[in-house]
């Protein structure tokens, strides 16, 4: 179970607040060489590592279209019902995240600056095999993607034994709208979205979670001029609860962090002894009847319980941890919340489980873990598109600014900067003589 | 003088936008010697590479406030007007893009979303020594971060052989509220504001430019789990001309770029064989008259002229190319900026040159460069913020939305979320018993 540490002094917090470090197994060396041979080769290497890891050979790697409707039958009433309702929460929430074009402002006379906002032409978004069909991914990244109105986007995702792609993330990814749908993962995959091959189109920006040899693979898409949404780690889940909290609640969405993977971050900050017990005790109860008890029971073996004298230490406890997830089970949450300025998402009161955000009331997965919510926010909208800077001149205006440009560029001992302006003035005073 | 293709067929349009690769010299592990003596041994480790780099024995690496107060006394009544009016046009624009918070939403019944932007609490500036003092770029990273109401803003930026800033940059500094100013500069600077020292605090993102050794130092500091402002390449001028261009200027802004560094890249692209002539023939007489003259005339060397059948095609390469600035001296040139999808920033005009962008217009002269252009955007306000989503589901909230999470949960595998929504469904469900 937890441990619980009682009182801490503040000069142990750094230590405490540290984030385990597992030391990886992988050879960065394998990761970049699969880089180079799909960088050279393109598909053949593709599907090589396709057999090779995925134990399959495929001979058509874009899913097609009869695949892509046949999947709708495949997936039940129930669940489709349930992913339109998530879809049409997220949008709402994505829709509303949106900027739209500022106003032009013209800030000397005759000086008029605008900011358009761009989609991105060409996203890659990668969504995890595995054991469990991450379908409520291909929302998190398709539905913004889609209402940036990013031209190219392309779905990659490692395929079954049989060589097929899970109905679930089909009738996703059709309902969301995109279009190309490329059975391949791993390294292979990123690979291919950072270069290019026959099947798979070259991006400019990929998404998406993955293992270990996903997240090395996308370190080095970023080096070969690619960007990613954001650096990856372990899943996290603090929580802040008082005697006003539900224990047996608490310890539910404690679990359902844990059940996320051996590396799983959970925290619970309390003022109160008497919640740290019995939500140990009730952690007990509950792992044993939980599909995932072993690595649910690992995680929780590496977590902590912290209690703390008052709820501004807790405050100042959790800004400094700054968690990809928090629930705030407390009386009066939302003044707590207000004062929380390091977190990726933030659940409040009893009935605000973090399962809700994974899946379907409206707000992004995809958020930062490790502590980087200290410098970046989780995935929305804005990360599908970028803001090009516009700016235009007229000859009054450059009349009335470029005297100033000329004093500063020459001070910043740039002539040539300087003569851009010049030649224009002395134009302009040449021509009114 | 710049090279001039004509006609290029598309299928060698990669190959002529490509940036020339300069093979770094740098030995990357003497930087990250460097990152590791200043983890370990703080601003000893510091003051030694000042001294070994920097060529003076610092003893007080903090600027005084002294310093500050007579660096005024030092600058030109006509450097720190023209500076306070670019001060207050780039605050114009950067209060312009600034996100307020966002309204709530309820995305179901019983389900409220919300998004609160907060400031990176901690955020370093690296402003590069050399020949020049930068100013400019203290404001254009120093008001966005006043702006965005950053609580701990350091700037670090190396000493003079006697051991002083630039009466300009602590100017200017202390203009835009900038208190804590450090002197130091190089891998080092970036390396104690990565991990922290005694004088110089660790902070969560650092912006700014610099030489190789910066550079690095800055991609080491990323792996550390700090963010940066953008990945950095030589800067990038296009221009678009046809014969509605005036020559003079078209060549004097390609100087303005040209003469930042070797190397600079500049490209002309144009519909007209006449334009390209005489351009060409312009920069040579431009260039004599040049304090930077072998620096441009190097980097103008480097540099294409390309002439294309049309206009269309004209938008088309220089979208592919995706260029830091692009100046567009045209005809109809507010129909041309429509169509540019990639791009830093965009001037348009004859009026308007790059350099009004780089000291006083409004906009961000910290720009996506080598085709980054294509996913990234500009420094900006929203650059010192990150946005932290908040969610508060109701009783009514959690019955309504409940069972699709369910769903959803189990057909992931995930049966700790299922539950995590099921404890709280019957407990509401017993209670209404």
């Amino acid at each position: 179970m937890m441990e619980i540490i009682k009182y801490p002094n503040k000069e142990n917090w750094a230590a405490l607040l540290e984030r385990p470090s597992f030391k990886s197994q992988i050879n960065e060396e394998a990761i970049a060489d699969i880089m180079t041979q799909v960088k050279e080769n393109g598909d053949k290497a593709v599907l090589k590592y396709t057999e090779l890891f995925d134990k399959i050979i495929i001979k058509e790697m874009l899913v097609s279209e009869e695949e892509i409707n046949s999947s709708s039958n495949l997936v039940s009433a129930e669940l489709k019902n349930a992913i339109n309702m998530a879809k049409n929460n997220i949008e709402k929430f994505h829709k509303l995240q949106f900027l739209s074009n500022q106003d032009k402002i013209e800030t000397t006379a005759g000086v008029t600056c605008w900011k358009k906002t761009v989609p991105i032409s060409k996203v890659g978004l990668y969504i995890p095999g595995g054991s469990a069909p991450l379908f409520s991914t291909v929302l998190m990244l398709g539905i913004p993607a889609m209402i940036a109105a990013c031209e190219n986007v392309i779905l990659c995702t490692p395929p079954n034994l049989k060589g097929e792609i899970h109905p679930a993330i089909l009738y996703t990814a059709n309902l969301v709208g995109i279009k190309k749908i490329v059975k391949v993962g791993g390294a292979q995959a990123i690979a291919a979205m950072t270069f290019g091959t026959e099947t798979i189109p070259k991006v400019y920006k990929i998404f998406g979670p993955g293992n270990q040899y996903v997240t090395i693979a996308k370190q080095m898409a970023q080096r070969s001029g690619v960007a990613i949404d954001m650096p990856a780690g372990p899943s996290e889940l603090a929580i802040i609860a008082d005697d006003d909290c539900v224990v047996s609640f608490v310890a539910a969405d404690l679990l359902s962090q844990a059940e996320h993977g051996l590396d799983s971050q959970v925290v619970l900050f309390t003022t109160s002894l008497k919640v740290a017990e019995d939500v140990n005790n009730e952690l007990k109860i509950q792992l044993e009847d939980l599909s995932r008890k072993e690595i649910a029971s690992i995680a929780l073996n590496n977590s902590k319980c912290i209690i703390l004298e008052n709820m501004d230490n807790v405050i100042e406890m959790v800004n400094e941890y700054a968690p990809e997830h928090l629930i705030i089970a407390t009386i009066d949450e939302e003044s707590i919340a207000e004062r929380i300025v390091n977190a990726g998402s933030v659940f409040l009161g009893n009935f605000t489980p973090e399962a809700a955000g994974d899946y379907a009331s409206g707000t992004n997965h995809t958020l930062p873990t490790s502590g980087f919510a200290k410098a970046f926010s989780g995935v929305s909208t804005d990360d599908f598109v970028k803001k090009i800077t516009f700016q235009k001149i007229t000859e009054a205006g450059i009349t009335n600014l470029g005297p100033t440009i000329e004093i500063m560029a020459t001070a910043e001992g740039l002539s040539a900067h300087k003569n851009a302006i010049s030649i224009r003035l002395q134009k302009l005073k040449s021509r009114n003589k």
